[in-house]
């Protein structure tokens, strides 16, 4: 199982690889908002590509990663910035600004027909085909744990808060905070209502499978939860949220008027399950929220 | 003349109205961002602004201002907060989406045709009618005393830098950086081609008038430097640099592409002047920059 030591060195292994991001106090009722998304490629994603990579040897045939764009594009960063080839294959959802991203790293990249489930079978079968390294965009214990220096990395910035709100996509992120965590603090699972893995798997059990949906399906539309996260969660018995779409679009533009930061839908994500009361802290709780990606779609400066 | 002394007090008296904005490692060569476009209203000026209407008996006809846009929001803001009745007038330069900005505060709005100028003559006329109290964009020592607040809170973040370059409009934010630095740091004034105030009076005196144009004339687009930021300049000796219109776009992008900052031009603007090479530090030289503005047109969230 990960927990506080892997981390730890995991974060030893990326530093000056990854940026600390910065932390605000909060709006909507939070009592401070930690801006990942200032991060490498607009995303936490390097953390846990900068740990894979630098905790491996790479083959000369270099990595693959399937992703719905965030993944892939800090993949293909961190390749570049270590000298491997990297090739990315990403489901058309993944949208022309994510796809631009990618293709600024210089990395090869590949767009599947269908969904991110597609892209991940196109793949692996680059990886049998190749010899390259798959780091999956989730279910990996070195993404997990790369993932975990972001709250490593937070509570060395003074998180101070009973409570941290986080968006869930396939669960390599909230993993990574359970597993720092590590029961010290309550963490609340956010999913949108057309990505819910987390919240259908914890009433249906780990292997139960969505159809990804609605406005942050390229970000957080897996099928279904990565199982490192699901067993983390259940160990801890998580609260888990699902917001409305509408309410992450509310939450997107709440960050925008009142902070002047431009957040893509799963961005905002937790925020929203705070402004909307979908999650509702009890009398004198104090809740912290994760802003954890800001590619949002189309790029306001398309150059 | 304004003094660390008067910029410690200011801030005492602003503190829990205004928002400590965050510092980042940096980015084209600066060592730390710090991003005061996160401030309430998107720029720096509520500093200025709580500070004179906290400092002084405000009238029952309340307050009055003129204002590319940027410094009305900020007056408008502080007013509603401390429960005064507002009078903002803008130039139409001031775009939609700095308008919609102070409409949202409840404030009184009144658009001038012409230039700041013009919106500051209608303010006077205002003034003069109703005993309203003025609240000037730069050129008043409650103004400058407050904005020398953002730079006594970046030294307590742990500014680590020889240089600092700042964006240039009347002086008010240029003016309470050299109170509050008072020679301790060396201080960069960086203005666009078309609002050159202050390199122009440091050449042909502070009289010098010039007629604001191009990408950033809303925000730093006065007609003149106002005399308490020309003496505090003369006084210290300052640097003075004009970036291209060109530049500052780069700017954008850049902070848009690495750090998914989205800033208006004038917020850019001394970040071009590193990124573009119209500053060029001397070897071994840390230059820190401030990012102060975030109101960008066309509002790419338009509710």
């Amino acid at each position: 199982m990960i927990g506080p030591p892997e981390i730890a060195a995991a974060a030893d292994r990326i530093r000056g690889h990854v940026r600390r991001t910065p932390v605000v106090e909060g709006i909507a009722g939070a009592v401070m908002l930690k801006l990942e998304h200032l991060q490498h490629t607009g995303s936490f994603k390097p953390r846990g590509a900068f740990n894979t990579l630098l905790s491996q040897d790479v083959p000369a045939a270099g990595v693959v990663a399937a992703s719905g764009g965030n993944h892939g594009a800090a993949v293909a960063h961190a390749a570049r910035a270590l000298g491997h080839p990297a090739h990315i294959f990403v489901p058309e959802i993944a949208g022309p600004s994510k796809i631009a991203l990618i293709e600024r790293t210089g990395a090869e990249l590949t767009v599947v027909p269908g969904a991110y489930a597609n892209a991940l079978d196109a793949a692996r079968e680059h990886e049998e085909r190749t010899g390259a390294m798959q780091v999956h965009a989730y279910d990996a214990p070195g993404t997990v744990t790369g993932q975990g220096t972001l709250f490593a990395e937070w509570e060395a910035q003074g998180l101070d808060a009973d409570t941290v709100l986080i968006a869930v996509g396939g669960g390599g992120l909230i993993g990574g905070a359970l597993a720092w965590f590590n029961g010290r603090r309550k963490v609340v699972a956010v999913e949108s209502e057309g990505t819910a893995t987390l919240h259908t798997a914890l009433a249906e059990g780990p292997d139960a499978q969505i159809v990804p949906a609605g406005i942050a399906a390229n970000a957080l539309g897996a099928s279904r939860i990565g199982r490192i996260a699901y067993d983390l969660a259940k160990r801890d018995g998580i609260d888990s949220v699902v917001v409305t779409d509408a309410a992450i679009a509310d939450a997107q533009r709440l960050l925008w008027q009142e902070m002047r930061q431009l957040v893509e839908p799963a961005g905002a994500a937790a925020l929203a399950a705070l402004a909307s009361g979908a999650y509702r802290p009890a009398n004198g709780e104090t809740v912290a929220v994760l802003v954890c990606g800001g590619n949002i779609a189309p790029d306001p400066l398309t150059s």
